[in-house]
């Protein structure tokens, strides 16, 4: 096992640590060193990605170069992004690094194979950067599935306030009104739903699992890094 | 929030993930922004630390201090080691670099006192190497406590082996015998237990609390990491 993975994270800060613990706890492994060797780069401070893109915000794609150099001198391999709102700067990322960067999106979509939809009605929940930047809905779409995704009153209501409940470390908080949301998602017709922020598989894990297939991004990319490390 | 953390880690991976998880729900914060940038050399290909201290295994200093210019590249002020074992090296190590390293004894001294334990008998549970190279024994002897450990049969057939088990990812399994050998060393006359093995903390999460005090080197580590990066 000697292909480091490079991971981008901090964005948040918990979902990178947990993408860390998945992707440790998903490795086939007896002794330490049958793990994946990482370089997490957990850089909080990058500036916000909901807010450079809907709010002029300050630009995150230098705080994400900066941490792709540090990953590269630090001999990454690839690059995993534990944060799908940061891939609306991917082209912009893959154009600057030699690196492959593992796509979060085309993550979830192997994660939706595996748990046996390959197509059709699904529910994407995201934050308003990523919904709005139409990541999943494009991207999916040349799959053959058709994006759902929550109405802006969910949004504004449940959705975005639980994931900066994550972001404050009020994890259980965020449960309640994140299942309703991808309850609500199922009721309008998707066959699964994806957890298309890092932080709502950490506010879905905190209560009783859901009674439908979810797609964590997680550990979606966890499994795609696990793949790459493996060769 | 300036001040960047770097974690010596992958010894084993699991357990410098969940140091991370830990930095971050131990820090006080309202979003991304607020918690502590940090970048986790996560590398379980160092040997071995017991195996190289007791049975002539190939030395794990080259790939610590590999790990170490890594860190120092990346911009790190301070580093953290979430492995006590590989504090065996700690001389060699800080004399290797100008970074302060934030020595886990002296994190889990900070730890029994703010559990109320400021001196006397306490018990140790760690592993082999930990133990033989009496990395708690001499290092708290000078602060008033006396070190109790467990029987070379509890070693045995206990304590390493639940150790072996967190590695490879068998993490539920480990809580019985930890939780037998810690209840054992209270039965000998100590009034908390350091789980001074960053594995061992998370064995013991698997289960039922301990009815007694006891000190993970993880959260303790993870404080004086907090402390630090707050100036």
């Amino acid at each position: 096992m000697q292909r480091i993975l490079g991971v981008l994270g901090g964005m948040g800060p918990l979902a990178s640590a947990q993408f860390m613990v998945r992707l440790t706890l998903l490795t086939p492994a007896e002794r330490d060193q049958d793990h994946v060797p990482a370089v997490l780069w957990s850089d909080p401070r990058i500036p916000d990605r909901s807010a450079a893109r809907l709010a002029g915000g300050e630009d995150p794609l230098p705080a994400l170069l900066h941490g792709l150099r540090g990953l590269e001198a630090a001999g990454a391999g690839a690059i995993a992004i534990p944060c799908n709102t940061a891939h609306g700067w991917f082209d912009e990322m893959q154009a600057a690094t030699s690196l492959p960067i593992l796509h979060i999106v085309d993550a979830a979509a192997a994660e939706l194979a595996r748990l046996g939809v390959r197509a059709g009605p699904i529910g994407v929940m995201g934050t308003t950067g990523t919904l709005a930047m139409r990541l999943y809905q494009d991207r999916l779409a040349d799959r053959g599935y058709e994006c759902l995704v929550p109405e802006p009153e969910e949004m504004a209501r449940q959705v975005t306030p639980a994931i900066g409940l994550v972001k404050a470390n009020r994890v259980a908080e965020a449960y309640g009104p994140l299942a309703e949301v991808a309850a609500a998602l199922m009721a309008r017709g998707a066959r699964a739903v994806v957890l298309g922020c890092t932080e709502i598989p950490l506010g879905i894990a905190a209560g009783p699992a859901l009674p439908f297939p979810v797609a964590s991004t997680i550990d979606a990319l966890a499994r795609v890094s696990i793949d790459w490390a493996r060769g």
